[in-house]
């Protein structure tokens, strides 16, 4: 086979690549890193790269227009290289490296009465070994073993080959006085681990002697993490960070596409590997820092635990799992229920014998994000009818209380996460987060993350646009632009109809900042999907939206949503907003306790187990529940009587 | 540090290395083979190299002759480097690779009325699972759980990452029909390995098609693998080759010394495993060409479980860790119950997710080739009195009967396989291995192994040879060679005093093969050292020698000595012949046993936990009773009455 030189403008070295590769896999070994949001399917046009020299063959253009083609533009995912070409690689987007979240790192509340020895599965036990002499010549292994029944009544340790070929030194070396930690699981029904020894640790310690734990959230756009000390329960750091594998795609589905391709799967295991080994490093630092005692540093292989809630996507790309059923009808997963395993299987930079504890999920698209947010919410142990939601990628909802529990996925998609609108963006710096509209004028107000110049628009600020240009008249019940307003604010763009929030002066990169009818629609689409998937949970088990006693909401974005603007769009349902809160990030929190509890953590498998999942689309009666909510706010304006009050006033 | 380049004659290419690097490691380094059978402690003499160009430092000179030291001759293994040197490696003793156990594989015996469904662990079952739907959305792991419990009676299997990672592609691929393979403990208390899942393979398969398993004895100086059909039982191919460490010492005591050097364990290790590897593909291969079919091959991935014996040391080595302890007083191993492991944790290439099962020892010098080798001698379950003797490198002895077991290792050292006898060597081409002597002209007729030139004398050889020159009294009962007697064989060589079996003219090598004073007293202390065992053994549960109701001897070398010349000689106790049974290689019998059945393995462990090890060094009466054997055939000649009525016919 022929093979080619590709040069990338931004590197040195060129590449050598036979005929047909494609020009991401060419960037991708030249070591440039080219954006692929939408997973390379060629829908986004984020890696649109130009071509210099040499000619290639496009097998899409979509996202590009004639002129760009012209001017020698390609999809870098749809293009493959047939001659010695130059390619020029235009400014990626830069993510900007400071969540909010992780600014403002909250302060955790440790569950009143944590005990580590009635509570915890992992535990630490100091041992005094009587050592060999010429009567007693029993081996290591089982002096050690004796020490444990006799001293800490656990009589069936088990110790991987790892730690067994170290334990002769490390007596010998500590006159036979150690610690050990175990973790120890007499609750969880899994034969396998019962007592697993995982580290023998020089000399004896102190009860207050911290042992480290992390807890971990995988979100499909944002990762946290908060180191725990187990033996007080506190948390001493917190750290977050977007997930590594955003370049390779925005939404899950994005992701399994790029999965699903030739090594796609390994590159996305480690990318997110990397983001949450980064985050460790980084807790460690930061609560090595806090004790204020330099002698005592934190290292990562010092964590002997790690529990982790992600949806179910994210949880079989950290694993290394084909999740390809996922997208594909019937929509199965490889496994819900992952056995307990090792920072060394998995890949974690913890102890390799520490115990990684990913937590049950329901679903394809109900996964531990859902179910460790419903412990943290307490939503199963309340007789209250709860409507659960947590906002984020991918729209998952549940509704329940003490005595039953429903859930589903509405593949609302990113959306409200500012992807598939012109000018979404992520809730950073530079963020348009909140928008008034005159209702005389049809001029704009607006408030910028950070008070700079804007960029563009993050998800509660196109919450508050949609319900603005609602209810002053800018646009209809079914989202068109009226164009007969006196305002030059509304006109045709190059996209078709739009509306400008900002003019070119007014922002960070020259361009006006509008929202176009095809951004409504899409966000029309999103927020319907998320009520019809409320209305057909209410309906599956026989009750009516009023009968809904309270409704919480997941997620770190949630905090910023403005209630009364979302009811007015019909995102969420039309209640007294007492009775609506909003949780933070309760898949962390769930993480969290699981980590610490396990008894809550028995608690969320029975979640699991005795949740129902309904597949939405199987489901006729979500159809047309879509259908009539992609008006504003919603085709029977009496589920609304709140938004139909304000219109009238 | 200055670095200096170290060129070796037999290479191409020099190395660099810093002031003070041992020739040894230089040329491991350079790839140059250098034997170390004493384990680099400068005692044999094997090693030396020329020095040509550049000066060197000796540590020691020990077993060089100033004259050797004058022509540049150095013990790579004592001498260092401190500037350029070129070294000349004189030829390397050639291990000839045709062993006699690997030519003639005897035919197993299969035990009968073998059943796997009931004695064996190992399992195959198929399984043809619902495929999803709409509505059956349960993820595939779960499923498969359900076929289990459902179809096999399974409910507690646990399934490895490795493979939870290929479920999803075997199943769909398989339209949902698939065979699985497990390994299920329903005995052995091992709580973490209750039922594990081995392999998932497409597609069902007859009862008939067969499950690969191998048992293997892991010998200080021979490795044997056996690789067995465990359907059937049937042993299908049979392979042995020298062990791969026996270039890094001769003996357990020296691999221990090598493997606490820097990077000594790891090369140990992988020098074991090398060898039972190739094993592994040999035996593959035998057995394929021996089903005739050239379709069906069997590949060492199709390994599905092994069972490994071996002397403490050597399993240790296999599975890395570390050794020293055995060597140092109070002479204790670091484990001899070692829990189940897999191919992949201790490197053999088998199924990687395939059980390894090393059998239980009992202490640092009764390891699992005793407890195997008892097993299969069947001594445990008989009312007879028994001694039983592994003729080995170690010597270990055992006694006992179905009611009481002890056991000891008498350090006989290796002076019976050739080790420490100037012209000893192995049990291959060229070994004299049957001496007659004229009783009145005191020449001497042999047998070589072979029918070539006579290369040097083997155990088998050494035993008949000094029993001859004992009865025909060439030298006395304390091993003095008469030098009085009137023949040219006897006389004072560059050795000290010696007697010539052949001449040069006859050998191989051009040069006599003699007999020294110096070995002589290494054959008496051997044989002295293993009688003394014997007797403190007997003494120790308070009976006499002569109540001993039959001797067992394992060990291939057995099978080759000639009893009434090793009653002679006061190596084996005086009794009625007919009482003393040559078992061959009754350790890899035992492991092939105890892979096969499980009651069998369980009877191991029971062998291992109910013998009483008595530590010889700790034992005052043993340096008695070893005082008392170091002559021909004993100082008590009482104890051997037809030998007393053999010197006086």
């Amino acid at each position: 086979m022929t093979s080619h030189k590709v040069s990338f403008d931004i590197v040195h070295e060129p590449v050598q690549v036979p005929t047909g590769t494609l020009l991401t896999e060419a960037a991708r070994l030249a070591g440039v890193e080219l954006l692929q949001p939408c997973g390379g399917q060629g829908r986004c046009g984020r890696c649109a790269v130009q071509v210099l020299e040499g000619t290639v063959r496009r097998r899409s253009t979509l996202r590009l227009s004639p002129e760009d083609v012209e001017k020698g533009y390609a999809l870098a995912c749809q293009t493959v290289v047939e001659e010695d070409a130059l390619i020029h690689v235009p400014p990626q987007e830069k993510i900007e490296r400071r969540l909010t979240s992780d600014l403002t790192a909250a302060t955790v509340t440790v569950p009143s009465g944590y005990d580590i020895q009635f509570d915890q599965t992992v535990r630490r036990v100091n041992l005094s070994l009587v050592p060999p002499s010429m009567d007693n010549q029993t081996d290591d292994l089982d002096r050690l073993l004796t020490a444990f029944r006799q001293q800490a009544n656990l009589g069936h340790v088990t110790i991987p080959l790892p730690l067994i070929r170290r334990i002769g030194s490390i007596l010998r070396e500590n006159d036979w006085e150690v610690s050990a930690i175990l973790d120890v699981h007499d609750l969880i029904d899994r034969s396998y681990n019962i007592e697993r020894l995982i580290d023998l640790q020089p000399r004896h310690f102190s009860d207050e002697t911290p042992i480290w734990g992390v807890a971990i959230d995988i979100g499909t756009t944002t990762i946290t993490l908060w180191l725990v000390n187990l033996v007080t329960g506190k948390v001493k750091a917190q750290a977050s960070e977007y997930n590594g594998q955003i370049a390779r795609g925005e939404d899950v589905i994005s992701r399994i596409v790029y999965a699903s391709k030739n090594g796609g799967g390994d590159e996305l295991r480690s990318l997110v590997l990397r983001t949450i080994n980064d985050l460790i490093e980084v807790a460690c630092k930061r609560a090595s820092a806090r004790r204020g005692d330099t002698a005592y540093m934190i290292k990562p292989e010092d964590i002997v635990k790690a529990t982790i809630a992600g949806n179910s996507t994210m949880i079989h790309l950290l694993l290394g799992i084909p999740a390809a059923s996922i997208r594909l009808s019937p929509f199965v997963t490889a496994l819900n229920h992952v056995p307990l395993t090792t920072g060394h299987e998995v890949g974690l930079n913890i102890h390799p014998l520490g115990t990684v504890d990913c937590l049950p999920g329901v679903a394809s698209y109900v996964g531990s994000d859902i179910t460790a947010g419903i412990l943290s919410s307490g939503m199963d142990n309340t007789s209250n009818i709860t409507l659960f939601m947590d906002v984020g990628t991918n729209g998952e909802i549940a509704l329940g209380s003490r005595e039953w529990l429903v859930s589903c996925a509405c593949s609302a998609g990113p959306a409200f996460e500012g992807a598939g609108v012109l000018n979404g963006m992520r809730a950073t710096r530079g963020a348009i987060e909140e928008i008034w509209i005159n209702s005389k004028t049809h001029e704009p107000t607006y408030r910028v993350i950070g008070g700079s110049k804007p960029a563009g628009i993050c998800g509660s600020g196109l919450i508050s646009l949609l319900a603005e240009l609602f209810m002053t008249g800018v646009i209809d019940k079914a989202g068109f632009i009226n164009l007969q307003l006196p305002t030059k604010r509304v006109g045709e763009g190059e996209h078709g109809p739009e509306y400008v929030i900002a003019w070119g002066e007014e922002t960070q990169y020259g361009k006006n900042i509008t929202i176009t009818h095809v951004d409504i629609d899409n966000l029309l689409r999103a927020k319907g999907a998320i009520y019809a998937g409320f209305r057909v949970l209410a309906k599956s088990i026989g009750i009516e939206m009023e009968m809904i006693d309270q409704m919480l909401i997941g997620g770190s974005f949630g905090k910023y949503i403005n209630v009364e603007k979302a009811i007015q769009i019909g995102l969420l349902p039309d209640m007294p907003w007492e009775r609506i809160h909003f949780l933070g990030n309760t898949s962390i929190l769930g993480a969290y306790h699981a980590l610490l509890n396990k008894t809550e953590r028995e608690r969320i498998e029975e979640i699991a187990s005795r949740m129902t999942y309904i597949e939405l689309s199987a489901d006729n009666s979500f159809y047309e529940a879509f259908m009539s909510a992609l008006f504003l706010p919603h085709t029977e304006l009496a589920l609304f009587p709140s938004v139909e009050a304000a219109m009238l006033s």
